[in-house]
């Protein structure tokens, strides 16, 4: 494969041409290159001083996601007499508002995660992998797959978990979105789905197959609702010739009375309307409550026939945070005083969806959300060098910047500066905001031209089966079973004479 | 994670630089997006037609590799009056001589695979996804997992499998490089064994770790070296501050007398200079014999001692071609004429990795390259549309375009008009004419982002975890089974105090 070839597939772009469309793009990476290199003071790792006991303080952070990177980066720019030590049990930080994305072939998952251990050569941070196991309060360690971590300060910030209100029979057919794998089973089911109805002639099995609920009118929910409908409406008929985009049911199933509910009624209104102009169905008031048989089940008892299920209806706080002192909220999220830190272990902070952080009495704790993690996490920084110093720490404050959902192609809706703006204006400033906010050029540029492409190129359709498993209920029969003797096949396929 | 921040990590770059930097991009795209629109015809998959007996002749290729796209595209293209069907077990055409640059994370596996039914579609071809299983050569039907398909004319391109000369407990252990699993698999266990191996204080299991084998010293073992050392020189000692570079072993191990067989000498003299500048160890008459406990054996006995093998070192054709009329070679390709049909079946082309082209008599069957492939499918099409107006076919002939072999950063070895070429000016030629053969606009603009980045931003490092199996042998133990009890961890951590 290693020779030249001067026949090519696809359009003619002779190399000539595309040596000089490359010249400028090949400039400015340059430049840019240059620029990079002279911000860049990377820091050795001070891999030697932690293999021995140490003589400066070490703070532990637990978990790597934007309250854990934000605390860690925090420290370790702001004070030289500290060791930091980040651990997480993926070597990446994962950007997930961009994971439904990836979940619709819109972006790569490559695009949205950053490599963790780039982002502690460069800021002197010792990067550990390893999955947490338990706290030695007293002892002072935190106990991890990789072996045991002596710390002055701990800051856990372990994220959350996919909670499924106790409906195990849902957990085990329903797809999460939360990691990179749960976004490319997801993609996977999705165009497997299409692949399989394309050539199904059952009229059930198709209705069965192209049926997508999505259970959670959150804000994770209405954006993948969105995004589903842009790709149905991209392929159905088109590149699946098979399938008629009325064919497919898009639906949001929300227990309560309302969608976006920590949204303004105006929000939610133009939330709905959009999605229901694109397509989707949305069904409040239904809780799904359980399986029966091959079906699910809403509310008061209707069924729901469908294969690929996707469950955005909430998160709870990991299991492993019971083994902390103090109090746990109901959804397991461990209560924090003013300062973020457990009220009798003031050498424990605990911040983003790990943390139920009340921000005055009486109020409701404030929500998982990526600015809250963030900014808790530069207060705990703060903090910390206070401490190191002998300050006292001051009161985490919350400073709300709005809300932002994306609702399909050029339509979105966002709360800024006290009004609720609408249609191609939202879009645009969410496209920007999360552009801004990604780590890292590479991923901002990857993520940029992904975007891009989608007006020139076509849709990444790619079913890619052997990158992650496909959850049991999604039939491979199709692809694997029908026998090769020649008189064996029923005599219904699409393409026999 | 849906709500606006203000405060990001990494670098500063503001929204308003990034919006100016943008816009260059931006307008770029969209002119070669309304050029690429105007330019784009869509045909009507032609389903109904199919559904029914057709009435038109059809011709079906079976697998959409260099050799069958490039068949179906230039039937579909060149006749009106024949229905194309095409079918491949995935629904994406896949670049595989950049499959070694995905397995040290330069590319993204996204970035060198091209949605088959976007180009289906697009060519008036209907697409299927299914395995082939069986011929019906008499009643002409091809036999695939989605049924039967019956065919006027029938190309077979079905590629190779990896050869593994009868070792099949090396088959059991070997990491193969032909598919995008494959290549995934390879990164996830090399980032993998670094992420070990930074921790990992046991001499022997550290070297263990740290060594890796490459079995076979043609273009794709030399290639994956080269771009392995690259790999190790970027990140050991810096992000990986636990290992230094010079514990790392890359070999190359060529059962033969010499590396690239197929090319000049001058070549082979500079592939081997060049990969043990940089560190590679090539090791010529080492033939890798078997398994012995947990060691590899290699020629004579040595033993070797490895967790991650990687196999490139031969290929043979699909077990399916056994079921076809006719003769094969030892390797099992199927042995065709010089219009490359099956001589007693005219209507059966043959081509690419499943063909034995003997281009005159006592020659060399042509090798299973992509050029060759390539060359094979246009003189199918050519043959294909004279055989539909009644003329006779023609022989093929091959026109070799050179060879190229890339050895590392900036560093490559060309044979091209006679030459032979080496360093900075056959690694640009490397890169320029990859570039241009690639299939399509997205996948050419995304492996120059990626290409460029590298000279900006980090390596691409994530340990994907989820997205792939690790073989057996790659111990998780590392991560998973230390216990969780206060006491009971052995007081080896570098970590603890």
């Amino acid at each position: 494969m290693q020779a030249m070839a001067t026949t090519r597939h696809g359009r003619k772009l002779t190399v000539n041409r595309l040596v000089r469309a490359a010249i400028p793009v090949a400039a400015a990476i340059g430049v840019a290159s240059l620029i990079a290199r002279l911000r860049r003071a990377p820091t050795r790792s001070p891999l030697g001083d932690l293999r021995r006991p140490g003589s400066r303080p070490r703070v532990v952070v637990l978990g790597a996601g934007f309250g854990g990177l934000s605390a860690a980066l925090g420290i370790a720019r702001g004070s030289g007499d500290a060791d930091v030590v980040l651990v997480d049990q993926h070597n990446y930080h994962l950007f997930t508002p961009l994971l439904y994305q990836v979940a619709v072939g819109l972006v790569d998952s490559n695009s949205i995660t950053y490599p963790l251990r780039a982002v502690a050569y460069r800021n002197g941070i010792r990067f550990v992998l390893g999955e947490a196991q338990g706290f030695d309060v007293d002892g002072k360690r935190l106990l991890t797959s990789a072996g045991a971590i002596a710390y002055d300060y701990l800051v856990v910030a372990m994220g959350s978990v996919t909670n499924f209100y106790g409906l195990s029979e849902v957990a085990e057919r329903a797809l999460p979105l939360k990691t990179v794998g749960d976004a490319d089973a997801i993609r996977n089911v999705v165009l497997g789905a299409l692949e399989l109805g394309d050539v199904e002639r059952d009229a059930d099995r198709r209705c069965r197959l192209l049926t997508f609920p999505i259970v959670g009118g959150g804000p994770t929910g209405l954006e993948l609702a969105g995004a589903l409908s842009a790709l149905v409406g991209d392929v159905a008929g088109r590149e699946y010739p098979g399938i008629r985009p009325e064919e497919i049911s898009i639906q949001v199933l929300e227990a309560g009375g309302r969608v976006l509910d920590a949204m303004e009624p105006a929000t939610q209104e133009i939330a709905m309307r959009r999605l229901r102009e694109r397509g989707v169905e949305i069904r409040l008031n239904s809780p799904l409550s359980g399986v029966s048989g091959n079906d699910y089940l809403v509310g008061g008892g209707q069924r729901l026939e469908a294969e690929a299920l996707i469950w955005a209806a909430g998160v709870r706080g990991s299991p492993l945070l019971e083994r902390l002192p103090g109090q746990r909220t109901r959804d397991n999220r461990v209560l924090v005083d003013a300062t973020l830190r457990i009220p009798d272990h003031q050498e424990i902070f605990v911040i983003g969806d790990s943390a139920a952080c009340i921000p005055e009495p009486g109020a409701r704790p404030l929500p998982g959300t990526a600015p809250v993690a963030i900014q808790q996490g530069t207060s705990v920084a703060r903090n910390v060098r206070h401490l190191l110093r002998g300050e006292p720490a001051s009161a985490f404050r919350y400073r709300h910047p709005g809300n932002l959902v994306a609702l399909g192609r050029h339509a979105a809706v966002a709360e800024v500066l006290g009004l609720v703006v609408d249609g191609l204006p939202a879009w645009l400033l969410w496209r920007a905001v999360h552009l801004g906010w990604l780590t890292g050029l590479r991923n901002r540029l990857q993520v940029l031209l992904d975007w891009s492409l989608l007006y020139v190129a076509p849709r990444q359709t790619e079913w890619l089966r052997s990158a992650t498993r496909l959850p049991p209920r999604i039939p491979g029969r199709r692809f694997t079973s029908v026998a090769s003797e020649r008189n064996s096949e029923a005599n219904d396929s699409p393409l026999s004479k």
